[in-house]
């Protein structure tokens, strides 16, 4: 039966970050065992909260779906789109994507980025929503990489290809990086920003091999 | 109810190809819907068969996802791992898996190599078998590099890094690739095998801007 409370407008920062944990565990149960076979039942139980208390929360598993996208995208938006908007300069901008986003799925993300794939379980309206942000930002990663074709700075590849590979390799992270293993999540972005710089730029910028700061 | 008639061992030729085309059709529709939202009358529907007629074929759902994944796999054996495995050069190895892998998900698989994510959804022992031939794949990859490695030849990436990112850049092609549209098949390839020789390899080998053969 679903309760009918919805999500608070405003939630206090106390709340908003037992929202967020919320979501990641939720994220995590749901990637596990599908959307469709997870239960709120075991919602409650991965979050360790008793049914009645996540309905507190949330309304229901539909809005829930729709609450970790929209998340994960706020998220995306406040750690990445808007802190690289502020760039001038292609190439820095373009670095500054694919750090802070690989750094934004292995320190925070983490399964809230795999269901980015779960968008069938939403409503239309809400998949819309969704579907129109996650344009925005192809959008603005490929006018990054159109300035740089423009400079003469990107190697002879299509625009689509490119950012959809970029997207690719910080997508996937989320599909194998562990937290506490071998690699540090700052190695890890160190080495996607190699891997962009060398495979997409012609300017033989200075290798990334300094510290992070 | 689930007729107890299993997939047979050695199909015809014209019955190979009959599965396969069902198992695309099923791909695309599960992935559109969800794994345990998609129905078998959805699937046959979506095949073009009667509901009767599909379980001539297969024995339910779960034996489907199943049979796609391996089918899937086995492709992937015949056209990528296989004749890779065949190369002695490192570099050469590389590069073939890269091109015939883009092409296998471009020409060939699409919505089944989006269903790698859909494990969830089948039987422990099914799970096992599918992940054991997915790490055999990873492993080759892994092998290639780490002889890149030893030769001097890749750039100073860690092999987990760099074996994922690649994998990240060729699965996601099944999420964006659309059949009929601007970019070919080849075009696709010799732009992902840029983006690898370019961001992984040191030895500036002569850039694969040559038409297809």
């Amino acid at each position: 039966m679903k309760v009918k409370k919805s999500i608070k407008r405003n939630p206090s920062a106390g709340e908003k970050d037992r929202l967020g944990e919320i979501y990641r565990k939720a994220a995590k149960i749901i990637f596990e065992k599908g959307y469709d076979a997870t239960s709120m039942n075991d919602i409650a139980a991965a979050v360790g909260m008793t049914k009645a208390g996540i309905y507190h929360y949330i309304e229901g598993k539909q809005d829930l779906l729709f609450a970790i996208n929209s998340f994960g995208l706020d998220r995306l938006n406040n750690k990445v789109i808007e802190p690289a908007r502020q760039i001038e300069d292609p190439e820095e901008r373009l670095r500054t994507i694919v750090v802070s986003h690989a750094k934004l799925i292995t320190e925070v993300s983490g399964h809230i980025t795999i269901l980015i794939d779960e968008v069938a379980g939403l409503a239309p309206a809400q998949r819309r929503a969704i579907d129109k942000r996650r344009r925005a930002y192809l959008d603005f990663l490929r006018s990054t990489l159109r300035e740089l074709k423009d400079q003469g700075k990107l190697r002879d590849i299509d625009i689509t290809v490119a950012s959809f590979s970029i997207f690719g390799m910080l997508l996937w992270l989320s599909r194998w990086f562990r937290a506490g293993g071998r690699l540090t999540s700052d190695e890890i972005a160190q080495d996607i920003l190699k891997i962009v710089v060398n495979g997409f730029l012609i300017n033989e910028s200075p290798s990334p091999n300094q510290p992070q700061s």
